[in-house]
């Protein structure tokens, strides 16, 4: 993660994610912002299979997506991700989801965090994971 | 669909669809609605492999859900599906993911569907799609 | 079922399961075994969510599939289902993916489950669920 | 890829490839192998995306997957592929899955990809794309 709090991640665009349309299918996207939260959190000292032995989980509350350009097969892909809001029961992340290599947008997306305890009830962040997390300002605009 | 706009459409949960959080990844809801749209354009009179065969295309350009009480391995869903609003160039549908036994709210969810030409270019709704698409007010508070 | 022992699975094409060559994604097949597999064990009398919950699992030990001709996107799909052996600690199934309007063979599939008790080990079958399984002769000729 | 003709791919296993009884549910490995094939093309010298781009295809015509240990949540998998036979119309690929740190097998697969033209017909394999493809002994003993 830089000093500014925006961790980077790639994925490589597969063959199963494409869609008939001949771009990627726009439900895929989900998994990238999954794939990049984890990285994120990873890089902010907090390995999320660690955080779920103790019981403790997050899960999407919220999804917002906004679609711009396609991604296309085989496109190397950057979403960059940080933390938006720390609030005592949840925490919300937006993402930049970008053509690697021309730096061009593709998509905006935040989510937002549910805090369960391990009877899956809406439960204070740990105090542990709260000192972890610090928000930033958006680095772009969300659409 | 019945008289009022609103579709009704039917998905079973399938083992793929679970996490190890033991409920339906979120991601899957997203599919769930796709299932769900084009059942209701089908419902309406406009099967969309054959508008799609025309060239035209309607493409997701904004996706929001919020996600409530989680579903389950085997749990039949009803996915309830309606037009919220017809633009020149976009339209807008609203789902309500239910537990079809209980009759219990687990999501709601918003698409805007952009319109595209056979050239991926942003285009007007054809007549013959548009006099399709009735508006409706939401059957539930959209969350 | 029909008395034969044998099963049929409805399941239509979603845009999702299309990939850029305009046909379904071979991955998503390993799906539809897995929903028709689902719906057989529930015909014959055994729901697996409710097996599940007493700790005892089917687990895929193999799995293979020999793909034909192409499914398409909106395509009803027929998935036939069958028991082929039933040994002390797993069970085969055979499966024939076949275009439901033209009843045109898609595809063969075999899967090996191995049954598991909850510590995930190897364990018999239990006797309550191997009267269930009858082994019948393969309807189509596994390719 | 080292001299001996197999390819190393990493793959970080997500959230979202995990199923409800905790592992890895089966039907991901099909992608694992999809990525990992498509990086031992590249290595190769062989940009699929570029070889699709003239009409040329390689379809999967046969999947074969034995699955051992399971895999898990935030496991770092290496998915070695290598090319086990060239024909005239077809290919057939080799894959050992294993846990990354550990090295422990976890799968053995092998898929057999039909050279079709742009028509969607068997067609031979271009010359171009035979002369980077050698078939090579199993690294491993195809389970």
């Amino acid at each position: 993660m830089d000093p500014s709090g925006i961790s980077t991640t790639l994925v490589r665009v597969n063959y199963s994610e494409t869609d008939q349309m001949g771009v990627v299918y726009h439900g895929r996207y989900v998994v990238w912002l999954d794939i990049a939260r984890t990285e994120h959190l990873r890089e902010a000292g907090m390995a999320y299979r660690a955080v779920e032995e103790t019981g403790y989980r997050l899960a999407v509350g919220e999804l917002a997506i906004r679609f711009g350009q396609p991604a296309r097969y085989d496109d190397l892909i950057r979403v960059r991700c940080w933390v938006r809001e720390v609030a005592s029961r949840r925490v919300t992340f937006g993402y930049a989801v970008e053509h690697a290599e021309s730096g061009r947008l593709l998509a905006t997306a935040t989510t937002a965090m549910m805090s369960l305890d391990a009877a899956m009830a809406p439960a204070r962040l740990p105090e542990s994971v709260r000192r972890l997390l610090r928000a930033v300002p958006d680095p772009v605009r969300i659409l």
